[in-house]
């Protein structure tokens, strides 16, 4: 039965993640007929139909390129365009601090480019929901096409608002806001949550990091805590192994908290 | 609409996380005309199924605890008892490195004490399956009741076996490997894994981790990585704002990567 | 001519640290006659006047220590029993970016424990000065009895003062500050310092940082700079390698500048 | 008496820092009668021989820029033009670890670009010594250059030679070697070491340092602890208080350990 997996074949339509190198991948749609350019030559489409994921196709300049099937994280770092970034370290922990899994019902504010939107409707499918504010909406024009391509796009709610002026949404697992005054919207992420729902907030600066505390704490919130995650890549091979000399220092702080009922 | 989630009630067999402070936290199971002894007195069950999540109760002494719905990473940190801990951070980012969501079909080993492979149930049901190896049964007992009573033991099978000597399982999405010689493992989890599937390897010391990237290397895998996540708890009140004194400076490096095919 | 110092032998009045490993060590001053008792054994100071330094000696239960003469940070961890804690890295960094060295007029405050008053001594010797202030009498007393143990006091002025009103030198090549409230000392330390002179200021807190660089700004400083240094130990063994699961997270914040003149 | 230091005047033959922000700095002398180019305009010395250290000079485009007296720090980062870089928090650990101080005789290798040199040779001033070992003339020839610049060259005595082949001194206070195989030198620096003296070492990989360490445990040397100094800037403004984005992630390993006597 392991043999219908088995070696699954290229279609057309397919999203496909052409890896040249760590540095070099390219995000693309299949269709026949057509050509992929790349600096060390171009990719017959129609090569590619006849290969597996995980196989390598050449170029026309004999430039070998493996091709992948993209995961969640693919289109993540492949929509990080628009706005602030949001790094993998950061999408992770979040999601794990939200609690949520298959089924949940989540609020994210802003949308921005739609990359953490598209991670959080990743992992609430097939039955869960994000609803998804911004204030502007040229934004989520933008925001939409990622989560389409990411093919995630039933599983969210797009609302232009702003977060500040509250969410029509109750009863819902979990509040994420990665915007620039969280403190004011801890207000409105009470009012939107369950007992016990998660609040994740994402800031870059300590100063929306110590507002943000301060206004959970009035709000009847428990468990609030706050982390910053610090990654570091290695280089390793034999005699040479040592932290990367260049690092990202600093993304931003998490911030997170349960709601509980005021007695 | 929203009112049918409203206030969920507590109900007879519900697990439950009853919290006195961020240190004192019970996990336990609602059972009618029981209590509950803590050391600020006992609970009484019957009190509790008048309650609704993220309402408290009172104990016979006066003292009052939160009633929250425990999330997966509460049944992650309650069943840390056995074998090497996983932090909250490092699961939150094998899962993310692994690239597993809904469906997914992994194999892990060792199973341990069953915290992160009742994580990656949580992720990858309803229709995915955790195929957890352990060379020890023993274990896989302890383990067992850990993920029972995290309500995920039906998209997990059990399997004793030494992973050095293979996988039943082919074409899975990833193999997660938290075990003492992960080198030996990586052609073993070469042939489990479909094209561009992923592979991911938690370990405490340095000298693991550069075996374990040769041997990736001499196995066809591209996009091998290896990061520390060094997470840091901040105090966070106006004018005391600080990192906390005291941290884990360490708990382990993760490598990941992805199959590819051999020309 | 260096036979002259081969093998420094150990003489009545030395102050000497006996080691029995690198969580027990004893700063002792040596005295003909007397013992010195440790839960190994007690010690005869008339055996440790046949050693040399560096050599070892046995206590009446047969238990072996080694003999080392003092460095300053020798003084420095054992005279850390008083107010706050400033590491070795700490005082290392800050008698970096102070600039001093031999010959170097130098202000403090507060004195604390002396533990950092004793370092600075130490690199500023023969020539140079540290003048010390603290509003507590009762703190220079007890540091004083450091000062004289570390051989250092003649370095030193202590002054009791309250650095928010002032210090009573001028055109000093550094000011050095580790109070509770930098920010309001630093228009008295712009007086006190030359033209080019070093401001430097350790702080546990952010808001203290944040408040102490407004105010640097404001009083005409150059090359104003905040750092954090995280010191990390490893376990350092064939197969075991690894940072060490325990750490000081966070000790303060290191913020220096360089006094220049208004136009 | 303080009169006779304020506002020190700048002399012809001085060594001056002319700084127009944090990162354009330049070290140069002062020559009467000639001309510094900047790519704002070219200062006059005799413009500067009016002045005072602390003081602004403008150029002939009416820049302002600032005239300091360089710090032994200044010098350092203006030398670290040859072979590998040692960061401020590097030489500052290393000095620390190394315990010296003034009058102390410490052999460094190798010379490099006589960075650290230049900073141990301050701190050892006036009656210490510096012995610099290195394989290669034309370095120290280099080195030497900065050297006499930092004012330090009387204090160093620099040696061409192979420290895996020993050193000539003996019972120096310390022996610091910044070179690519530390671990087959250890042997050296115990029989140049007085007993108690220091060892310390700096390493970029953690394979040299696993070495060295195994090194330094067979030949009886106690109090042998590694460990990795990893330095933050902020960015300090209200509001906008964070870590910087960019980060040097690692420079080295610093291994300390101080000889005893075999039995």
């Amino acid at each position: 039965m392991n043999e219908v997996f088995k070696k699954e074949s290229i279609m057309e339509g397919d999203h496909l993640l052409i890896v040249l190198d760590n540095k070099r991948t390219y995000l693309v749609t299949v269709k026949r007929g057509e050509k992929f350019h790349t600096h060390k030559g171009f990719i017959r489409f129609d090569d590619v139909l006849e290969k597996h994921y995980g196989e390598t196709v050449l170029s026309n300049l004999g430039v070998s390129f493996f091709l992948l099937k993209p995961s969640i994280y693919d289109y993540l770092s492949k929509s990080l365009r628009i706005t602030q970034i949001i790094y993998l370290k950061d999408v992770a922990l979040i999601t794990a601090f939200s609690g949520i899994g298959p089924g949940s019902r989540v609020i994210e504010a802003g949308t921005g480019s739609g990359a953490l939107t598209s991670v959080l409707a990743h992992y609430i499918r097939p039955s869960g929901k994000i609803y998804s504010y911004d204030v502007k909406p040229e934004f989520q024009e933008k925001a939409l096409k990622n989560l389409v391509r990411a093919g995630v796009a039933d599983f969210i709610e797009l609302k232009v608002g702003d977060a500040v002026e509250g969410f029509s949404e109750r009863d819902v697992d979990a509040v994420i806001l990665d915007l620039a005054t969280p403190w004011l919207v801890v207000p409105r992420a009470y009012d939107a949550l369950r007992g016990g729902g998660s609040f994740v907030s994402f800031s870059p600066t300590i100063e929306q990091v110590v507002k943000t505390v301060k206004a959970l704490e009035d709000d009847v919130f428990i468990d609030v805590e706050t982390i910053e995650c610090i990654s570091r890549r290695f280089k390793v091979k034999e005699g040479e192994t040592r932290p990367e000399t260049l690092m990202i220092g600093h993304t931003g702080y998490i911030t997170h908290a349960r709601k509980v009922f005021k007695e």
